[in-house]
């Protein structure tokens, strides 16, 4: 709203606790409960509003208390459509994989890879690692020779202090599993960090990692104090780190040349293994192409990130400052075809998630869909959604070479409406060649069929 | 579940169209209706499985039609909070954000910045280009001076063929603004790109952009082919690039240095901004540091991307390439504290989104953010989304350089649940006196209130 408008925004209500203290502030909002919130809304977006807001709470109270506390200033659900991936073999398992997502046609891309290749032995996934890092960032503006002397000592004495915090930790299999002092003076006076790793065993650790960390700070600006004479010590933050490239997990599949032929559309199978090859070397030597290579693996990944009530926003940092390592921004991908006439195309991706803690196990849609997963450790989830980030890619860059994006996506459009109207086989074939080369939508299908 | 479970997953159906073809595979399954789907689910997650998907529904049966065609393979609704950020002064005007974050403590933080800049000038930004890009990605075997020598008369070519995808977009303002033609044959042999520039209006354009490129692609292979004596030309893939470091939008604010002792805590504003001013030059030099220090700024920018209908995925690809596009992955943002006491916190961010098409208009919760927003432009949402990146990552680094963020974190939580339950003045202060040291959690405050 603009400047001056008060008189529209004002609230209407007899809570004390609501003022306002300025022509263009809103103070104390914070306060507001959820009635105060909609009704100062009502004042400019209309007096339906609240009766639309409420149309998308949940009908179960105890549900309803959940989602109305996960967030602040809450004013209703936003819905976004669950469904579900079928045909995913990973290791020799089949599952049937939860995937909240708003893009159409990304489920179908999905399912239609792992489809393929639950034909062809399914994804293969190894877990490279685990680990997850933290970092207190200090200044101190004695001698590094000082802080090295000093380092075994106080080693003992971070794991010692904390010891409390990581007990739990410990007792499932996790808790600091190293700690490093690393010296970053040359890149800003002064600059050095405790560089802290964890093992987080099913939870994502955020918590943990931070509850662990803030200790360590303080248990280093107390030890420094001593040696005021030799320099000062300034503990400027302590806070895990979202980078994770030492928890990653791998994924890949193989298969003949000549069994490629199912997705090789209008071109050979070894044709198509050619121009899928070329089209992955493309996103690892241009950055145009290999952010959005990338963006069509984390189509995939997010949607199970999303339907298991895991951070997206963690996930996506991750994975795309892991891209960037080398100095220059590449495709997470690999391809690679063998004299034997073997094809192989492989992904390695950092993921830090949890199915303990946090919003997994307290919101009642990422409770059903981890049920659907079989509740699966931390491990299997990485292993689950590292699969689908590679059948989505895998589906992408199939059409791509072969159909293009635009048709695909239209054909796939096209058949799922026909699908939800229920039109018979005759109807389908009549609209499968209508829309060759015209753009889909419900109104122009309608004509079609109705004629 | 496992091989050979076959009898658990059987859909106890009798649709002709569901077949079983094998031990381990579900054919047909995306010819299932949602019954079918949620049958088969049942048979291994419990009968009341539909029964609890079912509620998540919507009762208004237009609406609950609009989400369950957004997707394929639809089972039910995901919820996720939506909330709303207050006080938002952007260029002299006031907004209420819509915010869409499963992450507690996400809106209570934006809020908080976004209240103490609203006082301070608020966020001024500026739109530094909205260029977004696509290419056709083509293999020449042949010289690339022919092909720079084809180049104008084809270039001509490509407008006009475009003409009838164009118009539409032409009559809104946008249009193909540029097409250049890429040597990339010292990366790959042969490797060559249509780098074409487009502006989309009010759109995020991505079927405008696929359906331009893809009838280029079909341009081009015509015009070649009369030059086959001289080489052969192959288009691997016509595809939009997320990359858009030229739609870009810059966010920045500003206030005195001796402004900033409200956000200063145990520290005074001049320790503050020194201590600030040091986090974000540790995000420039560290990745670890950065990763995460972007992760703050998208925890911002995704609650308003969600909200609005945008896609996600697209931002933070394009947000994170963006970040390491020095070669080294670094903060978004920069802090300057000048000699006259100015402190500035600046912010450039890749922003390529859309207030019509796609999902933005269609979802009815999209169209209540938009209208809170009341209907922006494309560039102003943009302007937006940033300030919201910007508040959030202010609130986070100025909780890191204070109190820290777990005692942050559980503070805001802890007040939340005062709110919620009405806690007098004389209950909060009781209360938060009590977890000054200990772990936050409901059963704890009912516990201590009730004693």
């Amino acid at each position: 709203m603009s400047k001056g408008s008060e008189q529209n925004i004002n609230p209407q209500t007899n809570n004390n606790t609501v003022e306002k203290n300025s022509r263009e502030l809103i103070a104390g909002f914070s306060k507001f409960n959820r009635e105060e919130r909609i009704r100062l809304l009502q004042n400019w977006l209309g007096e339906d509003l609240a009766l639309e807001l409420n149309s998308f709470l949940h009908s179960n109270p105890e549900f309803q208390t959940i989602f109305s506390e996960f967030s602040e200033n809450y004013l209703t659900n936003y819905y976004l459509p669950f469904g579900v991936v079928p045909n995913v073999l990973i290791n020799n398992e089949f599952h049937l994989v939860p995937f909240v997502m708003e893009e159409s046609s990304v489920v179908a891309a999905a399912s239609r890879a792992a489809g393929f290749w639950a034909k062809h032995g399914g994804f293969k996934t190894e877990i490279l690692g685990t680990t997850k890092k933290g970092q207190v960032h200090f200044m101190w503006s004695g001698t590094s020779e000082l802080l090295n002397a000093s380092f075994s000592e106080l080693k003992e004495k971070l794991i010692t202090e904390t010891d409390s915090i990581t007990k739990g930790m410990r007792n499932r299999g996790g808790g600091i599993s190293n700690i490093e002092l690393l010296d970053l003076s040359s890149k800003i006076d002064n600059y050095y960090q405790l560089d802290v790793s964890f093992d987080t065993a099913d939870a994502m650790g955020a918590n943990f990692i931070n509850s662990c960390l803030e200790k360590m700070a303080h248990v280093i600006e107390v030890y420094f104090s001593n040696f005021e004479d030799d320099g000062t010590l300034e503990v400027i933050m302590s806070i895990l780190s979202n980078h994770t490239p030492e928890s990653v997990v791998k994924c890949s599949v193989q298969c003949e040349v000549k069994d490629l032929k199912a997705m090789s559309g209008q071109y050979s199978a070894e044709d198509f293994a050619r121009r899928f090859s070329l089209a992955v070397k493309m996103a690892q030597h241009d950055v145009s192409r290999a952010v959005t290579h990338n963006k069509g693996i984390y189509n995939g990944v997010d949607g199970v990130v999303l339907a298991t009530g895991n951070d997206w926003r963690a996930i996506e940092a991750a994975g795309h400052a892991f891209a960037a390592s080398s100095g220059e921004y590449r495709a997470l991908s690999e391809v690679d075809i063998n004299e034997d006439g073997q094809f192989t195309y492989s992904l390695k991706i950092p993921l830090a998630i949890g199915t303990v803690g946090g919003v997994t196990k307290s919101h009642p849609m990422a409770k059903v869909a981890l049920k659907m997963l079989k509740n699966p450790s931390a491990n299997h989830l990485m292993e689950i959604i590292a699969s689908l980030g590679m059948a989505n890619n895998f589906s992408a860059v199939a059409s791509l070479v072969t159909s293009g994006i635009q048709k695909g996506h239209m054909k796939m459009h096209l058949s799922n409406m026909l699908n939800q109207i229920k039109a018979t086989d005759e109807q389908k074939e009549k609209a499968f060649e209508y829309f060759k080369n015209r753009e889909v939508s419900y109104s122009a299908l309608n004509k079609l069929l109705n004629n």
